[in-house]
């Protein structure tokens, strides 16, 4: 049970390394990788055809060609996260990413969204594993209370 | 194996139409069901909650809420389809799909993109089934044969 | 006469806090939630259900399909309120807000429009209420003077 | 029970008539007019001042300020439809009546919305009109059965 | 010679100072009010029917009508000016100005183009005005040398 | 009293032909010519420095330069059309007329507004020409009946 | 002297060809291929680094990663042509192209800008071969001549 | 081997800086001006016209039509940045640079893409001059380096 996750770019790492964390909490393993697929397309390339990872989380900003070129690389599944930078806001870099033309699919999320691709790989290595998919429903549960707190403090402001 | 696909309106058969034909081109059992996230939200409810599918697919035009409302109701891996539709050409269901809150993901395609829902629903699939695995190269190998064919042509009509 | 006003998530309290002043300078009775149509759906479906409020005001941003989940849940008149949120700054929850699909309506308001959700459910109270009429009279009435002031002071300015 | 629909043009009827039939088909009555905030300011300003409608429903296109000077005159429910016009596809209108300025506001349906906005205008009258609260009940339930039709139609091209 | 500028805001006044300014600076008289199409229509009403001004200036945000109600009022001209703010940075202003429909014109210039509007209208009174004509001449020249006076600065900047 | 009108490309003509009508309805003279601020600056050069034109109209499409680059060559003022073409539909035409830096203002009209751009210039003309100041009040007075015949046969099929 | 066109899928090439003809027409050798970033990554790989074109032209759409991933394998200089494809008219094709991170350029053409991308090529070749720089200079009187000729037709219908 | 780079502003200058030091550091010569499309057309066609530079890099923001006022005046290649600029993030200036009509092409990097202008005027100076293109794959090379360094840090920081 692992994920590789390949950044295009080190500035992207303080929004991706949320992805990390969410996934160790899920004690899958993780493998993280700086590749650009314009600067060091080898490196992506050897990256790919090598590692034994079932999942590829796939992050870039701009003209976000990144989790294409995986996906162009592996029949595994590939999450593509288009990372906000200016000026347009992630706007291209979510266009770049989930506008594949058939035959090749990247599974896009929000732009910035590194938990929820790292959620999304575990709800996939769920599907063959039920521990993991019990803590997936125990994580779901956790949000549910943590609404109701959120809820609490609002809730005596008012009455305050 | 089998995958649900739900729409949202009978309007996006079509287009949805192709996934259903690549799920069977794969020998995936398909699932397929007509709800509403806003006009028939108790049908989405019980159709989500009920299924034994392992992967849902929900395609949904202008405010897409179908994909996130399954999302909602499942920790099975959950992929969006934004449906093109006048005016806004899916741009509107393509926001709605894929900007989802931290916590719960939905894997979105490109506009329109049936037929990629299909192949990374077979790609999540083909990790624990080898046999599908061997399907996904071939078909592969196919666009490759398929683009050499095209490029024919077109070099044929340059010597014309 | 009251009006409940779920919000999607605490960090939109600020912003919707608006809602519920003004609501009370109107002498409305205001019902305040969080709950979220992703994170908990079921909370979402049972307060609404449940509620006696005549209006429901729902805010949400990104892919914010509150409003549209509540509208599905209820025939009374429910307020959308789309939220401003990084990156796309509330155009991802304005089209998820109000491009809702025939039979199912959501009245929208302007991106952070807190106070005039309130206000418009204002407008519907006072069809039935002689008395919230004439203060909506005397609140436009405010709106004039205020602009007077303002003017007063730039007027000064230029003659200074 | 009377609702006024101003369209700013009368290109905007043939979508418009949806609302006028939707009010029809729930007993309200309905008062139709054209005119516009552009080229008969005067008109604008005459019939919604005389009108003894509880709630206005206003579409346009383009720079659509219609919804906007309706509302400016009135502290009754003001309700606007964006029509989708070239080039912008109704985005300049959704903009135009949707970014409305605190103080004054209009709540804006999906481009096009016309069936939206008479049934909205209905859920409002509905408030103080339970035989009106029950019709909405059995919209709803219509609703539900359409797309069960819908869905039948599709499954049984599935096993042809 | 007199050209009136209308504000709907006087958070629009420190971008709009700069018209006032440019106006006195080619000796132009200028009336300044703050006037709102949704707050105030009435004294937009009579501001504009009894200025005595040749020119308006009209400068709003958000769902910008006020340039737009301004011309539905008069026959002379009117320029808009789109105001910047969030969150849609004035495409919603630049939109709700420009996109008149045929019949009723607005000048409009660029988002917070407070100085063009002016300089716009010092053209056209120049039109029946040599003295004014020769200003503006001299105005361009001014732009040469500030232009030739910036380079200089960036040249000794790359040979230091 | 002159306009003249300069069109990039002779494509434009069809929807400009509206700006040449409605000016002779004005009897306006009109001076017509195509000149491209890419293919042939020369000629527009030659042409603005030449001409005895009060006011000057240029429509041009995409990155529509022209009316820039003639308001660099006058101190007269310049209305600019930004033309609908494919694939962007104008919204390239239209920021790059409307966005002009401080110093040289282009008064731009909607996508297409041919006839709104010759009624600006009529407009302008007017301030020193008495007759003109009434045609253009005969011609408000006639959108107005326009208005009523077109809500006459929206009455009538009303109660057909 | 050799220029080779890459374009992503055989649908590119109605428009592409006029790349093709516009570089016969100087007398510049063309290699055309159908190649695919995501379906023949290989391919695109072997061709880039084996070809001994000077310049390179990539076409894609949607996600269109063409023009990025052959800059990515080569220091010739690389043109990039966005395609004009459905739902998003290119829009997301020119972001994907012209979005190109520090150190990897691609020099983007206008979507469908098959005939710039061609004539681009031929002025940078026109810098070391003086033949095709009169050849240039030819082709841009031509443009001059055909503009004074689409004028011609215009003054004539204008005195008819 | 001489490149010459126009900026439209000197507050164009902060960020194209960086094409000069990237231009310097592969010895290539370097021509700067600040010259306005608008304020100082003259000097943009003086300028121009008398350059002995191969190649032009046009910078500029908002309607940015400096780049292709430069095309107008010349046959030798034209590369355009569009510069990033409040409220429209240079989504303005790169419709504007990018959308040119047939005939007279300007190659377009992303916006603020200073660095990639000047490596791309090296890519085509390169083509002609050995010395050049090695150091073209050194600093490709150096790119690898850089990537794998920042890698190093990431790796680390996730060991500690």
């Amino acid at each position: 049970m692992k994920v590789a996750i390949i950044i295009g770019s080190d500035s992207d790492w303080p929004v991706m390394k949320a992805a990390v964390d969410t996934l160790k909490s899920f004690d899958v393993e993780v493998q993280v990788t700086v590749a650009s697929a314009h600067r060091t397309p080898q490196k992506v390339h050897d990256f790919v055809t090598n590692s034994d990872a079932q999942i590829f989380i796939a992050a870039a900003g701009m003209a976000a060609h990144l989790a294409g070129v995986v996906a162009s690389l592996t029949t595994k599944p590939v999450i593509g996260v288009p990372m906000n930078s200016e000026p347009f806001k992630g706007l291209d870099a979510l266009l770049s990413t989930v506008q594949m033309p058939g035959g090749v699919p990247v599974a896009t999320m929000a732009v910035n969204g590194a938990k929820n691709a790292a959620l999304f790989a575990v709800e996939i290595l769920a599907l063959a594993n039920e521990e993991l998919a019990e803590k997936l429903t125990v994580y779901r549960h956790k949000l549910i209370t943590e609404v109701a707190l959120k809820e609490q403090k609002i809730q005596q402001s008012l009455h305050e």
